[in-house]
């Protein structure tokens, strides 16, 4: 089987040669794999290449798979790689020659001082195409091109196949051994943007063809319907709508003003998930946005964090603090502050706690990332036999908020643990083996759908990761556990055990919605902004069709708000038809549509925003079910 | 009528000429009055003068007292009040002649270049009194005494008065005119205690004594009664035995972590006020801690209120930022990104948020000032024509509040507005007395128990606080609202009226409980750390008299937790006297102790901590009736 991302990465390269094909002066910089496609950036020099070009890059693509080409791979010394990019007059890849010999890419495998390129041969390609390739290849002639001299050729090719040439490039690969193995519809060029020259903006700005690609055109229908979805969804758009929250230029950037809208979700969340903490032993804490920097160098994070985090300096006393940019280190303090016997363990602190982050401005975008953070945070201290039964509970919790929240058990878990390269990690094998098998047992216990993932371990222990789906099947990371036998040993932790001696407990770390702003951003996306009634900002709104009727509307509103539901109404003397507009445009769930049949009747004629349904029902009638709607967070 | 302050002042004096009778060597400084009495600096020199002098010098001041002498007033120039004290070899008021002249004391009066010296004459004081008094007045011979050369003295002083004089002290005044005014037994000296001169830690160490003084006896006793409680309930020995929060090094001086205890009692209360204010439209916010400098010039604090502030420094972005002093620029921030018409005033914003001040050190001391401040801090945006109300709003709710939290209509209500000297007050007459004359109606109209005060109206707009009297007579100003018309026009705020034309909206700041963290303060010593039910971080908790009862304290347990009543149970294996101790210890508001006849009754044995009572109930009768006490938020 070919990997998808092996698929992707030699559709870039067919891309390439297709637009070579099409615009032979222009040169190609880096195409790789993306988590949906692929993408390639060239410069187009003079040549203005827009969105409409793309539908004729396509179709050369297309024409270059059905002609089965086969992708060849040789390797050449540094200097021949540049001899060949010169010739070729391609000079972006020659100075990733000199930038890969130099060790500028440290993540990239360096090829034991040699470099690869892949050739894409037809056996059947027209002479003329040949011509327009050699073209821009003209330096090489037909002896050295047949490898057989000076060794810049490593791998056999005769003349048959060298006339049959399409296309080279610089690669690492892999690729697939010939473009039979590509569906032609299974890919779909989607845009064009700018992108700068190695990600710098000092560096000549490029154009950029992003692709999507899956292994046939069912998964590609989807993903583009569920793009299309998202984009109806797009969190931006609805929250501006909504006006969820504010943004000021006062203020400044990625610190959400949250508007009482907002407030009215996440207060019902918070609320929803203290209930479930505090029905497990769960208890709440407060710590300060502030401490000082010994807090950290205890912590480890002094040495390592010290980038994200935003240093503090007192305007009269001189003194200098940091903004927490987590609060395990201020938990592990509550705890040391108390002398716990095994009775008391384990201990539960919960802090729905905002911290600060000053992420660099690349990874900020809309809600995804902010400055201030707030996490539904939480620390146990337990003893390591305590481990399972905890994860337990927490499992629990996370399975009962989600399943509440969106209706979903579509999840699976990511158990993360060491690589390999074990230099990275605090602490010994010994400690970190026995967190992971903790983990593991935990989640067979629990009978949760996990895997095992290298790499993904966090430096102090491992973890267990929920992945869930939304409503358009995109997979988002929200709940998280994880181990930690590190801050314990470095805050010297302890509490008295069964002989009367100190006893070293384990810390858990454990968030269920983890970022609030990230949550809110899922949830908005999910529902498409019309929220379940139990956390809707405006759950009914009451519109009377005359102002003579504004007194049985005033008495409908007074009789929703007294059962504490969120009612409003529109006396204005807009005609009906724009107040109903009006309310559809805020969401509202219910619209009470309010004249002379429903005064009669004491009714109300109810509008279901979400499922555009109809119907009149006795105001009391409305009011017990919409409270049972609320009462039971039903969806 | 004497004001309470002259006397205090008068006394002062008096305990000065006390302790250099009894200590000629000694040196004054300075001795003012405070809000229960006064004090006096001395430098004592060699001399070890500890608390146990403190009973000769109370008898001396009495003695003087007894003798009817005159307080005369004279005042010299600079010159020669340099020249008067460097003859008494009183070189500390020396030096305060120097820094009065160079204007050090911007507060203090400076005196149309003449300095006051207040004199003790005594009609029958015995000729060895003056003597003695003389021995450090020396250099002054008769004939300048008498004040009829160089006009030193421009009161009349015959040698009949010079050989009569007591005591010589330069002060500003006032004092009453005679001891006779003073009342032997309405002061007490209480303690001595370190100071430095002028408050500078640089400067010599003095030695203070500090004294209760009232109007009669009465008072005196009923202060001295008041502080003994008061030490009883010290909040400070309190908190540390309840467990309500930490100190830690590591995180930095001021800035308490709340433990669940504290959690326990400030959730209770925020729940409670939050249902206070949704009833009356209140919406709950959200803004975060850090603000651009951009915010605060636009709120004219950047210029005033600097060296209070944090500042906030970005590790990658270098962005720099203020941590939040308070919320109101935040809040302007989210009624300005709204199109408000008339027909949604008031808005009415609620955040229960931690701010942070950069306090002096010296003004920091226990739970009274720290560096996390958290307020249930509001912001009303309003009419003109709608303060009065929404004050009626806010009273109402202060009222409620308040005759819950400690059952207590106790109060009274400052209104204050400016002072003559109306230069540090931002804007013109007309808006002061526009808000002045609003503010006063409301008050009037809510029949509020208020008095005007001048001088303690804030630099943007007259308030109301409200003044409230504890358990132990004791006032504390807790609640305020206060009127801004300036932020309105410095964030450029602005609504639609009904002539589609902007109109600037009234801002009205508004807190409740004020700070959290001292009205735990009070909240502790009113209760004497017995907090009511329904705020009680401990409850119940269930001791079972021997092991063989566990089974059916554990159900006792299991009942009143499934009620959700804070409730845990002692299963150790100590005897049942321990066990009560500490419950006790920990003010469990009820323990209940479960032997062989409750476990066959299916009854506790209830003990009400704060009562003493000892009852015998049914488990379902006594859990209803607690649930009753709780919902109920009873005393």
């Amino acid at each position: 089987m070919i990997l998808l991302s092996t698929k992707r990465h030699s559709l870039a390269h067919v891309m390439a040669q297709a637009v070579k094909q099409l615009f032979p002066e222009a040169k190609i910089a880096t195409g790789p794999d993306t988590e949906d496609g692929f993408y390639y950036d060239f410069d187009f020099g003079t040549i203005e290449f827009s969105d409409k070009d793309l539908k004729e890059v396509e179709k050369t693509m297309k024409r270059i798979i059905t002609q089965n080409q086969d992708f060849r791979k040789f390797e050449v010394s540094f200097d021949e790689a540049r001899k060949i990019l010169n010739e070729m007059w391609e000079w972006f890849k020659n100075e990733l020659v000199d930038k890969i010999e130099a060790g500028d890419f440290k993540n990239k495998e360096k090829l034991s001082d040699r470099i690869s390129f892949y050739l894409n041969i037809s056996k059947w390609g027209k002479e003329t195409e040949l011509q327009n390739f050699l073209m821009h290849f003209s330096p090489l002639d037909k002896g050295e091109m047949s490898g057989k001299t000076e060794g810049v050729f490593p791998i056999e090719l005769d003349w048959d196949q060298v006339k049959n040439l399409k296309f080279i490039d610089m690669c690492t690969g892999p690729h697939v051994e010939n473009t039979k193995e590509l569906d032609a519809n299974s890919f779909k060029l989607v845009r064009v943007a700018g992108a700068y020259w190695l990600g710098n903006s000092d560096n000549k700005q490029l154009t950029r063809i992003y692709a999507y690609a899956f292994d046939n055109k069912e998964e590609l229908d989807k993903h583009v319907n569920m793009i299309e979805e998202a984009k109806k969804r797009d969190h931006r758009i609805i929250w501006a709508k909504l006006k969820l929250f504010t943004i000021s230029d006062l203020v400044g950037p990625w610190l959400p003003l949250l508007q009482p809208a907002w407030m009215i979700i996440r207060q019902s969340i918070e609320t929803y998930l203290w209930e479930l903490h505090s029905q497990r032993g769960y208890q709440k804490v407060w710590t300060p946005h502030l401490a000082k920097e010994a807090l950290y160098e205890t912590s480890w994070h002094a040495g390592h964090y010290l980038e994200d985090m935003f240093k503090v300096y007192g305007g009269t006393s001189k003194e200098t603090f940091f903004l927490k940019p987590m609060n395990c280190p201020h938990h592990m303090q509550l705890f040391a502050d108390n002398q716990f016997s095994y009775r008391d363990m384990p201990v539960r602190y919960f802090e729905p706690a905002t911290i600060y982050r000053d992420e660099k401005s690349w990874q900020l975008s809309g809600l995804t990332r902010v400055r201030a953070i707030t996490q539904d945070d939480g620390h146990l201290f337990c003893r390591v036999s305590q481990i399972k039964d905890e994860v337990k509970t927490i499992t629990d919790i996370i399975k009962e908020y989600y399943n509440t929240l969106w209706m979903t058990d579509d999840y699976w878990v990511s158990l993360s643990v060491r690589w390999e390269d074990k230099s990275k990690y605090l602490w010994g094998d010994d400690v970190w083996e026995l967190a992971e098998w903790a983990l593991e047992e935990a989640a067979k216990e629990n009978e949760l759908p996990y895997k095992r993932v290298e790499w993904e371990a966090a430096f102090y222990g491992p973890k267990l990761d929920f992945m869930f789906k939304d409503a358009i099947g995109r997979e988002w990371q929200l709940a998280t556990i994880q181990c930690d036998f590190n801050l314990p040993v470095r805050f010297d932790l302890s509490f008295t055990n069964e002989n009367n001696e100190k006893e070293r407990p384990v810390v858990i770390h454990r968030a269920i919605s983890g970022s609030f702003e990230r949550g809110m951003w899922v949830l908005i996306e999910h529902f498409a902004g019309v929220f379940p009634l139990w956390m809707a900002p405006r759950q009914v709104i009451i519109v009377p069709v005359l102002p003579k009727f504004d007194d049985y509307a005033q008495t409908v509103l007074d009789t929703l708000k007294s059962a504490w539901i969120r009612a409003s109404a529109d006396f204005s003397t807009d005609w009906l038809n724009k107040k109903v507009r009006n309310a559809e445009k805020m969401h509202n769930n219910y619209i009470l549509v309010i004249g002379e049949q429903e005064e009669n009747d004491k009714t109300v004629s109810v509008r279901n925003y979400k499922t555009k349904e109809q119907t009149v029902e006795g105001l009391e009638e409305f009011k017990t079910r919409i409270l049972n709607e609320i009462n039971t967070r039903s969806l």
